[in-house]
């Protein structure tokens, strides 16, 4: 598809001797660039004809650190492998290939399967490390999902960060326990059965510490993004600038053993050329996936509610496996918090989210209030699993100014019915940490920024985003070190125990799940949902010979149906910590009461 | 697809009983709008709820004059249908409903029929009007072509102009004659079998007297053109815009009986929503095809290579009829100039010619150097009709410092092959007016603006455009009127004898293609170019029981080719203005030679 004359990765690739390297680096219109070793040697690179400039045989091996020094000024390593001071510092050279790996038998859960638990590094544990993502690995295990996501690890200003402002995009995090770490965690996950999806930026660089332009044309002016420029996936030089994202996507795949990856807003990679970038990098992971015999997903979130992105190439599309559905969580959150700011404003009243059970986008082609336009296409034909949905996420707690999670908006009873509702839907759920034992602490904006300038806007920016909703209340300053440790998870041995009966909800319906709805590639065909009342859905899944009803009941009140059949769950029931003594399954004939604030499963044979 | 309330055609609109009428206007952000009549009466719109402002059995009849006051600032209507005063002034009514049509039996010819030629309305005739135009059908008749295309006629500032400054959409200019002119025009070339294409911009709007941002959001600064910021066809409010310009199509093809639409630049129509705007615009065409059982063509100018445009909607395509093939001319051009300066370095040598016969585009997801990117992508299984192509048109020649045309680049028998070249293609040919006959008034860019600051940017940019070619000359002044003089064309009588000869050589070629290729839905599969050698290109075209082919020598020398055959017709036969002698058909056998610079088209049974 191209004669361009492509290198593999950037960076500095150790040689099979383990004692020398050879370093690649584009920088189409610099006049010299050399290598800088432990701020003494110099190792002037050779321009190619490409813009690329090379070195080989070079004195570097697994921990030197060194710079490049561009036309006489100096820079870390645009494909740095780590950064042990920072985003301004020195980069180190990393040995990725002899990592000791023990996953040669390990296989990944099929699209259909996954049942998603999104984290993040620096707040999921007390250490902020992978070691202490890997330290609660049982508990996960425990729980029954079968899949993490990672918030993105690329190395960010300072130590405290979502990770959306991370500017090497090679390096891992080093606070974060750096790319050895992450191999072993990657590792670990996969001996105990659980996938790793990892989060990844390519619509945008972060603020501070973004050296890219100085090294070529990574941006451009043809679009605005919320970020400013976007990243040049279409213009002049936009071969050169798709080979660094695509060999970063291919290299957490191939050397980190990622099963796959998240990305984000992808709405904000902007490429109106005829082979748009996320298709060349499907393309490209599908290659990776026969040259490996492994199977890598590509999850998008997408704000544009449109089937191009998911849709096979013979109809256009660029052939990613699954996107999140934000109009599930909308409708939803509107629904059980009454909230109607903002976008909510779109997502009123119950009929909402029945759409979005049944149709996945809400907005399939009508007007949006909210957007002033029409939006979105029809989801037809789709299956379930092409959506991942989810009642939390980290910006849709940590966006609020307090970082409040549903625990704090809702009862505890109603608690119950939102997990059941997006676990026990035709959909990929995903669970954000925390949520599964409804966790107090908060998850809020925070950073660590090192420029004063930017911190200030960043500061700023905050209190005018939450002017009309401060009241007396400042929003907690994102910079503070305590607005990050208020945000770090309770362990287990600290929970409640109304949090340890939401839990076993939690793992009732995830073991539920993967009994009833996993593997079955057709899932959304076999489901519908109704709504019966303002406040009460019912979830029809047509089974072999058998036919399961789940009702929500989102009402203050007892609500009594027409029905005869077998009452196998309910999130009302004493083991969950519900009102209802009552034994598990009871058969009834004629007539349901269904609690108030309830979800109910039942059987209809 | 859309809840929203949409309207009929913005603008006056008179009523059924011809006296009174309906205005309906755009304005989501004023607090008062108000039509003022002939300087003097005043009648308050009133606000819909959509932001639309309605006025109903107004005093308004066909050649009332009339303003909007916007929150007290006047301005012309932005749908006005005439401008008699210019882009500037008042706005005037014109009945659009009741011109006597004679056209109710015309059938507008399929798209694989189709012979275009370009033209100017204001220098293609020494009157410059509609008029004009219409006293030459005759004349186009007789050289064969079955459509013309005119650039565009929408409102511009003065009365000198391409037409892409237009800012007007809705009103036909002035200066060529006018909504009335126009609706004779078209009926004229029904009534001789031509259709008409009209040349629309929906991608920018000219630099004087655009007032529409003073009336809605009909600009977005999320996308760069090259022209400023990009027309609002994704972002919030964008319903209403797109609904503008949807309006504004249809109104060509309904009320003026407008056979088919050039979209001019689509890749400047910048839309990243799920439903692409040129995909609605092709449904609601369809739509209006269904209403008045009639056949309207869509054709994009497009400079992107994409088969987005032009694939079917099941491909995730926006199922346009056919777009410009404009690397066709860039081949073409190159090769028999020897031109490379900017893009022409990217089509150097016979084999991208021969490319572009096979496949359409010659960058299909090959490296560009002068794009410095990747670009394109494979028309593979389009078919020929998918393309019109051309070796002359208003920005080929236009675009050049002193307006030449290929007349004064090229020897008298090269142009003969020129013609051939595209005519006796397989994709929709073009032609633009005067090279039928080898025009040596040049096509110059021209303005005639008013505002002096514009002015000066106008003239700088056009000096910095050509300063590397400019050596002791300076480009012609494009506001002088004796610019816009020299490009009027000469008129039949004043031809010399070669011209004369050249015309009966286009003709001959425009019938040849009528009788053997035309009508044949898959020209495409039953063509094949190759290069005998550096100056020497073999066409194939079979047909049932035969073979056509056709020898383009390109070189100065004669060159010899073994086959048996029969000649029906060469270039430099002495009818045609050059050397040969020869009668007609020549039965040849073992050899044939074909004289420098010649077409040669030989049946080979």
């Amino acid at each position: 598809m191209t004669n361009h004359p492509f290198p593999q990765r950037p960076g500095i690739s150790i040689n099979p001797d383990g004692k020398s390297s050879t370093a690649l680096v584009w920088a189409p219109f610099a006049k010299s660039v050399t290598l800088e070793k432990n701020k003494s040697l110099r190792l002037p690179l050779n321009r190619s004809s490409s813009g690329y400039w090379e070195g080989h045989d070079l004195p570097l091996s697994d921990g030197d650190i060194y710079s490049f020094i561009l036309d006489g000024e100096k820079f870390p390593d645009p494909a740095s492998l780590s950064q042990p001071q920072g985003v301004h510092g020195v980069s180190q050279v990393v040995d990725l290939n002899h990592f000791p790996w023990n996953d040669d038998n390990w296989e990944s859960p099929q699209l259909d399967e996954l049942i998603i638990y999104e984290l993040h590094t620096g707040t999921f544990s007390k250490e902020g490390t992978f070691y202490g993502i890997a330290a609660q690995l049982l508990q996960l295990k425990k729980l029954g999902i079968n899949t993490i996501e990672i918030m993105p690890v690329a190395q960010f200003p300072g130590t405290r960060n979502w990770g959306y402002d991370g500017v090497c995009l090679y390096a891992v995090q080093e606070s974060y326990g750096g790319a050895r770490q992450l191999q072993e965690l990657v590792d670990k996950c996969h001996a105990l059965g659980i996938a790793v999806i990892l989060d990844v930026v390519y619509n945008h660089l972060g603020p501070e510490g973004n050296y890219l332009p100085k090294f070529g044309p990574y941006f451009t002016d043809q679009y605005k993004t919320p970020w400013g420029d976007a990243i040049n996936f279409d213009d002049a030089f936009s071969d050169d600038v798709r080979h660094f994202f695509m060999e970063n996507a291919i290299m957490w795949l191939r050397d980190f053993h990622i099963d796959g990856l998240r990305l984000d807003a992808v709405h904000a990679i902007k490429d109106l050329s005829a082979h748009h970038f996320l298709a060349e990098l499907k393309k490209k992971i599908e290659q990776l996936n026969r040259d490996y015999n492994r199977n890598h997903f590509l999850i998008a979130e997408c704000d544009l509610n449109d089937v191009r992105y998911i849709n096979p190439y013979v109809k256009g599309g660029f052939n990613l496996d699954a996107q999140w559905c934000d109009e599930f969580h909308h409708a939803l959150h509107s629904l059980v918090t009454g909230e109607t700011n903002g976008y909510y404003n779109d997502f009123k009243g119950i009929s909402t989210l029945v759409k979005s059970y049944n149709h996945g986008y809400v907005y399939d082609g009508i007007y949006s209030p909210h957007r002033k336009k029409t939006f979105g296409t029809s989801t037809e034909n789709q299956p379930g699993h092409k959506f991942v949905v989810f009642a939390q996420n980290h910006d849709q707690i940590g966006n609020r100014m307090l970082g409040d999670r549903l625990s704090e908006l809702v009862s505890f009873e109603m608690q119950k019915i939102i997990a059941a509702a997006y676990l026990l839907s035709p959909f990929i759920p995903m669970l954000f940490m925390g949520e599964e034992y409804g966790e107090h602490n908060p998850f809020l904006y925070f950073v660590s920024h090192s420029e004063q300038e930017l911190l200030k806007n960043v500061r700023e920016g905050r209190k005018k985003e939450f002017k009309d909703f401060m009241g007396t209340q400042e929003p907690p300053d994102p910079q503070s070190e305590n607005t990050f440790r208020k945000c770090i998870l309770t362990p287990p041995q600290k929970w409640n125990i109304q949090q340890k009966k939401l839990f076993e909800w939690y793992r009732f319906l995830i073991q539920f799940r993967k009994q009833q709805l996993s593997r079955n590639n057709d899932a959304r065909q076999h489901f519908r949902a109704g709504n019966l009342s303002d406040c009460l859905i019912q979830l029809t899944i047509e089974k072999e010979d058998t036919k399961l009803l789940c009702f929500q009941n989102f009402g203050k009140t007892m609500v009594s149906v027409e029905l005869s059949g077998k009452i196998l769950t309910s999130s009302a029931l004493k083991k969950f910590g519900g009102p209802l003594k009552e034994k598990e399954e009871i058969a009834f004939e004629g007539k349901i009461n269904l609690p108030p604030e309830s979800y109910t499963i039942v059987e209809n044979s």
